[in-house]
């Protein structure tokens, strides 16, 4: 079952327009938001449809290897159209689950959302700064900000 | 046995003249059908027996990262002489298979089978943008065709 | 004035969707034939929109340097929303003009052009394998061909 | 004298604390304000004093080639305690300039300005998407907010 969200979907999610600033500014504040509640420094990446980044904040004292790995979330998710935890899940099962790791350019660390809008992937959100289900927390905040622009 | 198949045969598979742009059309045709008629969005790439790219073709919606995922495929088929599949195998078997993941560019991920013609090689042909089994699929059509060219 | 042309114009061309799978193949056969009337052996690369590759054709005896570069000079085009031409233009002037020398990923060589529809950027075209003069003869040709699909 | 100012000074200007998450907000946002009045789409990234990147905001419909160009204008100045002008000037030359070619990772292209801060370097801005000259106008906008948030 866990098996099955970890594979593409027999319809996959279409790719719909680049997700424009102003969305990025409200996922941006809604992520950051979440992490300052907590005191955790994290960096928040935001990639359109195509890949592209859009925004990049980080925060005071974020380890420096969180910059490239928020972004390398991100572009997992839009790459392959599913959250980087579906490749930490099947990266876990290990057997035939461990060719994620011979695939370049793709984290199997969580921590990577997708950006929905109208049925649509817009862009993703990736977090990186502090434990796993915590940064996926704070892309959670992300994710359900871009929700509420529809 | 299964494992034979993931080690380099005694006698190794010649290379032999690189697939030409026309018979790579014929091999492209059969397996852009066989992914149009499951209504698959693909990435598909024919390298000839040198490596180098001869034809790649995206199709609609497929996801970003099988543009590079679907090179890297093939360039592992005609790098190694032999499928994809067999490092995935050979890399589910653990142990000493492991040693799948320190080897540079291969794609231990089935969907890049060797172009085959008068018993060598002229190529091979890379897949990827639905479950590893589907690509495999897609580019098994592909190996066909090229069968039947002869 | 030809100073004028190789910098990013006032109001620069805006992005449109990515170029489908169907508007490429009649680009590439335009530029194929262009290329197969002079019997040119040349590589000829289609991205769309975002930079993506779409498509690759590398015609029988194509010099392998090429299938980066028809790759490279549709990259610049599309990143830059200009032909390659333009850089090579600003770089042919000397002086500030060789600025173009340091950024990543730029090629200063003619051959790749902005595909366009409706006023919009739908993808690009990068052709190489021949003089300069005639990669942008066959790229032109591939140009011509989406202008009429509309 | 101009070629004074692309040398390294007999008294280099000294690294200080990285520039703050809300001082990096200040040059942002004055930057930003400064490409929206003149409805120029670009790409403006901050880099703190150890060159580790801060805030990046890509604007809607900016040429994609400026995402990477304008970290790499950031970078260049922080990595070299000088303006990316300094090596437009440097390189334009010519003659024994000509070896700013040969410095891995530097951009030749104005738009890269350092950010100070009471005689100190805390970080560096670069911009790109424009004329190279507007490029700088956006940066100097983004220098002169953080000389009033002393």
């Amino acid at each position: 079952m866990s098996n099955e969200s970890t594979q593409t979907p027999a319809t996959p999610l279409p790719y719909g327009m680049p997700i424009s600033l102003h969305q990025a500014r409200l996922v941006m504040q809604a992520a950051e938001e979440e992490a300052t509640r907590h005191h955790w420094p994290m960096v928040i990446a935001i990639v359109d449809s195509a890949g592209h980044l859009v925004m990049l904040h980080r925060m005071d004292q974020a380890q420096h290897g969180s910059i490239r790995l928020a972004q390398q979330k991100a572009e997992t998710a839009i790459n392959f159209r599913r959250s980087s935890k579906a490749f930490q899940d099947l990266l876990a099962s290990a057997g035939e689950g461990l060719r994620v790791l011979s695939m370049e350019g793709v984290s199997a660390v969580e921590g990577g959302e997708l950006l929905m809008s109208e049925g649509k992937i817009i862009g993703a959100i990736g977090v990186s700064g502090m434990l796993p289900v915590e940064d996926t927390q704070v892309a959670q905040a992300g994710v359900e900000a871009v929700v509420l622009v529809q």
